[in-house]
């Protein structure tokens, strides 16, 4: 079973704690806006202009590593796996290495 | 009797809660938007453009399997059968196998 | 004596609750937001486009059954008949059988 | 002396409430938003479109008689009358017989 | 010292609460919105229309009595004399006898 | 060290209380909004059309004295000197004698 | 590994409180909005016009220095050192010497 975003909307599989340390990135404790680290398994179509109803395509691509803001989204869980359906909005920056 | 949504609103009949866990797809408790999965019914023409009048036509059709936000929706009793009344804007992704 | 709405409003004759089971359609007391049916008695113009005051006319016609959510509409009473002006956008959707 | 409304503003002398019910208009004591009705004195030139500046021009004409919303108007004694300056979007339908 | 109001916003001077009563215009101590008098000193160029920049000139001129909305203006004292900034959209009506 | 705003953003140099009172300018103490007055040090570009991106340059120039908004703005300290930094749109209008 | 902001988002690395003494810019600790400066890191490709979804690109470069607001900035450890991710409606202004 797949999910297809719509809209904006991608979905993303969040790091494991350990993986983040690892890559170098380093959430800290005090952060009042909690960053987190994940990458992107489906990407939506884009959203639509809101005086013509093209679309826009993201600039997100599936594999990117991704850090999003950890509110907005939702948890759900696929075939056993922990997923989040973020908006494109809710991402600050890819990460590369 | 049928409904024909108008705007960018669409029909949806929710999943059983057995069909839902079944088909791998299990909403968490402890979420604090908790998604929900369901069948489109019907969808309507699609919201109009702020500019021009324009119909933006919805990404979404009938027979879509989709995971939508359980809040914004209204619930609604057609011929024995709860359904519920919800804007495009409150699906998030659309489901396939 | 009879009303013609303005912009984007609509007159509706809410329907009997005895008529509104007997069509199948049932409100659930438990539903947050409480959709009602209902008659379309006159229609506005529609709303104007905000950049160019173009006409955006309604998807709604005279005779239309409609469900509606409940709020925000004005009750008004014309020759003793209890009335609702309602703007298009509290229109959930169009019954037909 | 008189008034020039601005915008898409427009003066209206409420009718009395006498008045109102010999006509067949009752507004019910329980209505949580009461309309009322009343006789379009003036109307200023409309509304600019937020992208151009062109005016739009308004539905109502003076003479009207109107069913408004008691709210968001302002009311202002001239010459020893008690008008209300509203702006159209307070006007909810005109009145006729 | 002359101001140059910015905008669409103006410069009033209020009227006297005498010179109010004589020209035969009464603010109702109950009203909500106490709407005042004035003579408008300075207008400004106008707003910017918010897709092209394009200056949208105001419809008031100077030597303008207004009545406007007491509340959002900017009380100043240029040259001993109390004066009010207001933008264009607290003028309620112009007025002329 | 200078400061290059950016959007529509300027840099004041607030007047001093006695210079105020010297130029005829006085802000009452009993003003909701406490208007104030200054010198502008730099403008910025201007801000962006919301559709195309296009630059709206500023009614402002270096050198204008204008009558601002106190709230708003950023105090910020350059070379011992107390400055702030106001969007055009806490100006209220220009100052000429 | 590095950080490709999105959107209008930059990458800043925050001054020294010590630097920024000696650069001449004093944050007064009165201040409600209380600005900072940095050094630029990376920057997005910029926002999209809501209109036509054109890049809309940022005037602010790799290497610019910066007073920014400190409210809305996402905190992120990179590689062991403290930045910052910011949208560019929260820079007010660019530093030069």
């Amino acid at each position: 079973m797949s999910l297809q975003p719509l809209d904006d909307r991608i979905v993303v599989r969040p790091s494991e704690a350990e993986e983040t340390t690892a890559s170098g990135l380093v959430i800290p404790d005090t952060a009042k806006e909690k960053p987190q680290q994940g990458e992107v398994l489906a990407v939506g179509p884009g959203r639509r202009a809101e005086n013509t109803g093209e679309l826009i395509p993201l600039d997100i691509a599936v594999g990117d590593k991704v850090v999003y803001s950890k509110y907005g989204g939702t948890e759900i869980t696929v075939d056993g796996e922990d997923l989040l359906i973020l908006t494109s909005r809710d991402v600050l920056a890819k990460v590369s290495k």
